[in-house]
Parts: C-alpha cells; structure tokens; sequence
C-alpha cells in the first residue's frame, strides 16, 4: 500500500523512517523477548526506555536542568484543569489571552478554580491574529499568564512573547512544539499534547520550572498533580509507556535529522512555499495577518462553500488526505508538521495549481 | 528473537498474534495510506475502528445497552479521584471495601472529595482474604458502594458481590475484567486500566450506567466528567487513538477464541494446575486464604528471602520473566493473565520442580 500525503491537524503523520523501526520492533524489542507494549514500567528494560527518552526531550527541545520533564495522560485539555489546579493558589487570579478555540476552551475551564482576566483577544476577529502586546493588560499579582503560542484551527502563531515582568508564563505549545527553537527558561510550564509533533496521542509532553511545584490546590486529582508525578518521574501509576516509546523514536529522528534548527529552516521554507502560492493566486487566499501566520497550520479558503468542497474531493482523488479546514472556520487548513515531507508540500502546491487552471 | 514468558503484573502480555497482526498494520492500515497512530480521530476511517472495538467489547463483556462505554486516559487512578467527583454528590458519602493496595490508594483519594466509610477492610491481615460479605457495614445512604474485584499485588478476588440494597456498586476491575464472567448489571460502574488484559497502558475501560450521569462535582475538571465524555463518544479530546486499536485487536482475539467463557475455562485451569504445585510443594506455599485466590495474580513464596531471589534468578535464565513479588508482599508472583499462553504456566510449573528439587 502506497502511503498518502496526510495533512490532518493532529493525531497527524509521523514520518515512515519512524513507523518502520517501530513496527519492526513491535513484536520484540532488541534482545528482550517481549514487545514495548508488554514490559513492566518498573522493569530495568522499560526504565532505560523512559530515561533515553528524557534525555533525547532535554536534548532536542533543550531544557535546561532546573526543568522536569513529565510524560502525562489527557492531553493539554486535562490541562486545562492542570494548569490552574497546580498554580492558581496564591492570588487565585490568572492571566489568560484568547487567541483561538483551544485558547478559550482553557479560559472556560480555569475560571471553575479561581477569578481570569482576559489579558487580550482577537475573538471579535474571528482570531486572524494574535493580538499586539503592548495592548496586553497583564496583572501584576496573577498566577500565571496563559498563552497558546500556535492556534491549529486559525493558522496563528505568537512571533514574540509578552514581557509578564516576572509572573509565570504558561504555553500551551501543542501545534508548534519542536517545530522552532524556543527558549525554554522564557517559560513556566510548557506543555504540549504529542499528536502533533512529537508521536501518537494519548500523551501530554510537560516542561515545568521545579520552583513552581508544590503549588497545587489540595482537591486537585492525585494524578494531576504535577510535584507528585515529577517525583515519580511520570510514573505515579503506569503512563503510556508505548507512547513514550513513540515520542523517543520521534526525538531520535528529529536528532539525526539535524534537530529543532534543521526542521525550523525547512518549515519556513514548507510554509512559505505554500503562503507564496495562495498569496500569488486569484482562487485561494489566507484570511491570518501576515506578520502572525502559523508555519504548522497552513489555512486558506476560496470564498465558496462549493469551490471549497470541490477543492477537498480533487485533493482526495490526488493522494492528499484530511485537507478541510475546521468547522469553525470552513474552507482548508493544510497541517504541515515537521514530519509532512516536502515532497508532500509541493504535491500539494501542484494540485492547487491544477485545480485554481480549470476553475477560475 | 525469540519471545519469553512474561508474567509482570501489568503492563503484561499481549498475544503474539495480536503483537502480529498490530505490526503488520503499523505503516498502512489496509487500505488507509496511513498508520492508526496517525489518523485524525474524527476521520470516517478512525471513527469506524472506534465503533468496531465499541461493538466488540460490548459483545465480548456483554454490556448491556442502558450501559455506556468509554476510553479514557489516566488509568484506574485518575478514577480514583473521578468516582467521587462523579457521584459522591448525593448524601456526599461513600462505602470502601479495602482489600489491597489499589483500594487502599482509592480510599485515600476519596476521603478529599467526602466521607468515606470503610465498610470492612483485610488491611491488618496483610490483605490475604477478602472480608466476609455479613461483616460489610454498609451505609444505607451512601451514594456508592466501592470494591475491588482482583486485588493484583495480594492475588485475591471477590468470589461473591455484597447486596448494596439499591445503592450503586463501584469495581476497579482492572486485574480481572474479562477473565471471567460477570454480569453488568451487578454494577453502576466498572473501570478498568488496560494494561493487564485488554492491551496497552494508558487507556482505562469505563462501563457506566446511564442513568448515574449528570451529578459530577461543579469541580470536576471536564475531561474527567464522565457525563461530557459520554456525550462525546470518549472524543472531548483526542483520545489515545492507537490503544483503543489495539484494545480492539485483543477483543477481536478474546472473541476468535471462544470469548470469556473460554478464557475462564483456561483460566480456572492455569490457575488450578499453579495452585496444586504450590499446595504440593514442600518449598514454596500461598498465604492466600484458599477460597479467594485469585485466577489472575498467583503469589507464592519460599519463606526465605534469599531463596526467593535464587528462584527469580533461575526462572530469569530459563526464559521466564517478572515472577518477582511486590515490593509489599516479596516472594513470588506469577501474573497469568488471558495472554499468558497454557505453556508459559506449564514451563514456570518445570522450572518450580526443577528448582525445589535442587533446594531443599
């Protein structure tokens, strides 16, 4: 079976060099008999799984040593709990900019466990941009700013980072973790649902100051609470131990590859490729401000509904999957994490050009 | 490679047919041009695996249609804390029957979220029976009664269930769900982690009742409300798309087999043939109060430490893996699971002989 070029949101593709060792090894790891999937999580075998999987995190993403590590279950929406569980317990007050879905699904859900304010928004805009941040209104005695540095559904990204003047930065970096150098130390808690660019979902990638710890609210769930599982290095009871595995060989690949710096160039050039082509055409065009568009979420639309749908079917016919954009927003979003070959970029690139020839 | 016998406790063995069957779909599934670890979960072909595997667990667990089902992430301990945000909000009361660890753990998260009656408990016996369902103080106005069916570290199981007179019956059945039968309908709600006899870490079986949802605590964070999730179809988030697959193959296997009553003939048989080799044996012996040993977790011990570890040593070179005890108990455990295949059991009993035989 030929694979098809998948340019689905997230759980998304993951490159064949991956799948292939994983699936050679599926029925058993190395020299130990039994398959990733079988192994005790306390076992000597699976602990230097986890613990090489930590290291490749630590050294591709580099977190510097006064960051755990975690290796979570839920996604980044138990974070949305997680968050102000574990940090809204000084003032109980947070900061939180609205920039997309995910970004208001979180404010939604932290204002159950203490008193938000919207720092900024661009809900009014249909989120086509991230808003400029001298017209941020931070507190100064809050938890925690809230971000969301890449919006999936809108194709935005943050380019720069709000000055908190010392108070937490919390990022939800699920769609562009890995995807461009970041400095870790700019952050409080990063953290990341892995369907994206890190592996297969069920598994939340987090990045946490240690002196933020031991903050949680006394009801926050055992298993949510994150000074307990770094502790228990993820393992307060038994994670996604296949998931791991997962995320390691993803980390593996992207080390070989060059690393964060090597993926960075070539998604500039994998997204610019395609804002060169909708910029240039007379059928698809980009609703994001320029300055703000996202290298992971491609988003475009021809500005009918028929056109749209037409558009999705002949990418469909051409080896191209899961190119409709979100029901929020209609039209098409081509996901174009690090793992989308070039080569699948530019067949996208071709049958756009073909279909804008027959239908202008 | 060849494969060895393994009997952790979980994480556990997985059939070698299934471990096959998942790595020869792991690139391409089928036809799809893609892995299930990549697919979008609300693409038509994710959707379809979803309801295959929904569709054979309820077949294979005969689960009634006023029951729902779900695959959570956070194994059976992040239901620790979802039981009573879920349904400690009648009366604000709960009955605990503590019989191990893992219900011990459960105790100890509830008594946050309200007041916990421990309706009777073995703790003092070092948990080597299951207490006498005449000597269950249960609360009349408990908003549940709580137990747990298999008690993996004591290798005890409930053979009987109490009369909770009304008052709905909570099971961790996580190291016994589909070793045996068992009728729903006994239960408002079964949970179970994965990771013993249903496939992979990190997924969590739910069957719920329909009608115990809707009285979720105002804090329960929304990924752990069950009334949400199963309005959602186990999708208010990404799910962990790949273990629910892989749930699937092993239910798709349960069934090839003959289903649970099948698997329960063989497991009364491994179980047995173990049990009568220890009852036997002049070196090794079970602590367990005979009428609740358990099918699936068979613990022995010589009575001396050193011998223990001479033992597990000697299993290690002959290709048997994880029969070490829990670190609570010592000893020996031999956790035979569905998938631990009628010539592993037949092999540990070998190595048993061979090693009493040289020990004395």
């Amino acid at each position: 079976m030929e694979r098809v070029y998948n340019f689905a949101a997230g759980p998304a593709t993951i490159d064949e060099s991956v799948l292939r060792k994983a699936a050679s090894e599926l029925v058993c790891y190395k020299d130990k008999g039994m398959s990733v999937m079988e192994m005790s999580h306390r076992s000597a075998m699976y602990v230097d799984i986890y613990n090489e999987t930590v290291a490749l995190v630590r050294e591709v993403l580099c977190v510097p040593d006064d960051y755990a590590v975690l290796f979570l279950q839920g996604g980044a929406t138990l974070q949305f709990s997680g968050v102000p569980l574990n940090l809204m317990t000084g003032t109980g007050k947070a900061d939180y900019v609205d920039t997309g879905n995910f970004a208001h699904l979180a404010i939604k859900e932290a204002e159950k466990y203490g008193a938000i304010n919207i720092a900024a928004s661009s809900l009014e805009d249909n989120y086509t941009y991230i808003p400029e941040l001298k017209d941020m209104k931070l507190s100064p005695d809050a938890d925690y700013v809230y971000i969301t540095t890449n919006n999936t559904i809108y194709g935005t990204r943050y380019i720069e980072l709000p000055d908190t003047k010392g108070v937490p930065l919390v990022a939800d970096m699920s769609s562009n973790i890995a995807s461009q150098p970041m400095n870790v130390a700019d952050y409080g808690v990063i953290f990341a649902g892995a369907q994206k660019n890190l592996g297969p979902a069920g598994l939340c990638l987090m990045l946490i100051k240690k002196d933020l710890l031991g903050k949680q609210n006394s009801l926050c769930p055992k298993l949510m609470n994150w000074e307990l599982q770094v502790s228990k290095d993820s393992m307060l009871n038994t994670p996604n131990t296949y998931g791991i595995y997962m995320l390691g060989l993803v980390m593996e690949w992207m080390k070989g590859k060059g690393g964060i710096d090597a993926f960075y160039q070539q998604n500039l050039k994998k997204a610019g490729s395609l804002y060169d082509v909708i910029d240039n055409s007379k059928l698809f065009s980009n609703p994001v401000a320029e300055k703000y568009r996202s290298l992971m979420n491609v988003t475009f639309v021809t500005g009918d509904k028929d056109k749209d749908a037409a558009f999705v079917k002949y990418c469909t016919e051409n080896g191209i999957q899961n190119i409709k954009g979100h029901r929020n927003v209609g039209g098409m979003r081509a996901s174009i994490y690090n793992a989308v070959p070039v080569a699948g970029v530019e067949k996208l690139i071709q049958v756009m050009r073909d279909f804008e020839k027959n239908n202008l």
